[in-house]
């Protein structure tokens, strides 16, 4: 099959990859999404080797399952051993000897095909479309927010970023709570985000700090993490959402004095996602950018890199 | 009065600093206890510059309330502006504008004398010795943990640390807890340790990964964070006590994939640790190292710096 494989140095288009051999459903790919994390990947966070890509659509093309054969799914990306106490207690999220699709020990969606697990694969609703269902993973981590922590809708909220996943976590906090002020640094995002109501702001001023019950990190470097410390309340809460490869610019001495609840927060379920599009509580349409065959993945990254770009996606 | 005084760079003792002058009870000081917070402060920490102390006993000279005069007693550190909705919500330990004895802008216990507001002011039992009653504000914040976590009794606890903050921490939560590990480095600090009924190991080894409920991070260094989230469960919970100086050797991308909850937790209300003393439910007997003369304080600091060193007290 044709793939992008990541040798932990570089990546290079592979017309004739070995095709999935595992005892799994196999999906034709029909789109995958670049992520921030594919990106902190390809700057050596996980160490990984392997194809990238844990966001997409695709088509069911085999199966023990008849149900699944022949439709439209997503996929949750984390296979867990089915036997320690996490796999047990229903959290194979956190098995610590899981798969995780294009991040850990698994080969991902920048291909023609992949598989996974039956049970990992959610059939999509006909009015969600190809391009909306490659945001259920990226929507699903933002749900995740709201399983981890229990919202108050008269809570003042902050999001530090303005990118890709901000701008979902501000979608889904909306549904929970009115008062939210997104601080971005990209004219373009911030006015996506004015239209659904969020108030935004370019950079933090006095008058903003230590104003906020709940603040999200989620610019995707280390920056964020001390703007969120500084927003956030004495005994606030901040959600913790970017995985950085880089290890700079951390100081926990103000999280300690202010005694300030920090949850990091990953993968979510897709459950909550998909009916979120299904209904069309959520709309995803404007946070869409551009799409690049799969040949072209040099430039579908060098574009996703770049400040301003809402999602990318490549196509097999 | 003598005060042992911080100019931003070195200590120095001073015969005839000037007396406390704000219309605050004045406290004669009996003993002063030396912290790891102390000892980060003249590494820079705080940029503070002033007489340093923050744990001490003494007996009230001058006071707006008879009640207080000629009273043995100790005092909460954080002196708050009395107006601010931090304030108003009994949390002037969190307000912006705050002081804190020998930490942020108000001279500390280094001395002869120090001045608090009366509210700040508790009276010692008799049966609290002064050496004991130096313990009441660490150990203070050693009972924070349980205002900010309900602790489980089922739980298996992990403990960072071996010092004296470790070792109060240890004797709170096994009130609470019966299963509770001490990761340390000094035997010495770890047999006080067993002789309360805790298990201790030098050096964390594979069998302990991902295996603790909640662990608690008192090392006072930057090296206990990894070890911390190292030890945690995946959506455990750890608890942060180090306020540092240093920033390296941060990496917060275990905590965001392991979905762990960090808490910062700082100073608590004194009233269970005087009680705790007072019932003789917590013996800190076995934590007194030695006391040296306010005019010792040089050798008093280069003593606490040692490994393996545990409370050690001024006297004025």
């Amino acid at each position: 099959m044709k793939a992008a494989v990541f040798d932990g140095k570089k990546m290079r288009f592979v017309p004739d990859y070995p095709d999935p051999n595992l005892d799994e459903a196999i999906v034709k790919i029909t789109l995958a999404g670049i992520c921030g994390t594919d990106l902190e990947m390809l700057n050596g966070y996980m160490g990984y080797h392997g194809i990238l890509g844990h966001e997409f659509v695709g088509v069911v093309i085999k199966s023990h399952n008849k149900d699944l054969m022949g439709k439209r799914v997503v996929g949750e990306i984390n296979v867990g051993c089915g036997k320690c106490q996490s796999c047990k207690d229903g959290m194979d999220r956190h098995c610590s000897n899981r798969t995780v699709l294009g991040i850990l020990h698994r080969n991902g969606a920048f291909a023609e095909f992949l598989s996974l697990p039956e049970k990992n694969l959610h059939l999509l609703p006909d009015n969600v479309s190809d391009e909306q269902a490659v945001f259920v993973e990226p929507l699903a981590a933002a749900f995740e927010i709201t399983q981890q922590v229990d919202l108050n809708p008269d809570w003042k909220i902050g999001i530090v970023g303005d990118g890709r996943l901000a701008q979902l976590v501000a979608n889904v906090l909306k549904l929970y709570c009115s008062d939210i002020v997104c601080f971005g640094r990209h004219q373009n995002k911030l006015e996506n985000l004015k239209r659904l109501g969020v108030h935004t702001k370019i950079g933090i001023d006095s008058a903003d700090e230590h104003k906020f019950d709940l603040v999200v990190e989620a610019t995707g470097n280390n920056s964020g993490f001390s703007d969120a410390t500084r927003l956030v309340k004495p005994r606030g809460t901040v959600i913790l959402k970017s995985t950085v490869a880089s290890q700079e610019n951390l100081d926990l001495t103000p999280a300690v004095v202010n005694e300030i609840t920090l949850i990091g927060s990953r993968c979510g379920t897709f459950r909550p996602a998909i009916e979120a599009l299904s209904s069309k509580k959520i709309s995803v349409d404007n946070l869409i950018d551009s799409t690049y065959p799969l040949e072209k993945f040099q430039d579908a990254l060098e574009h996703a890199k770049k400040p301003g770009t809402l999602k990318v996606f490549l196509k097999p």
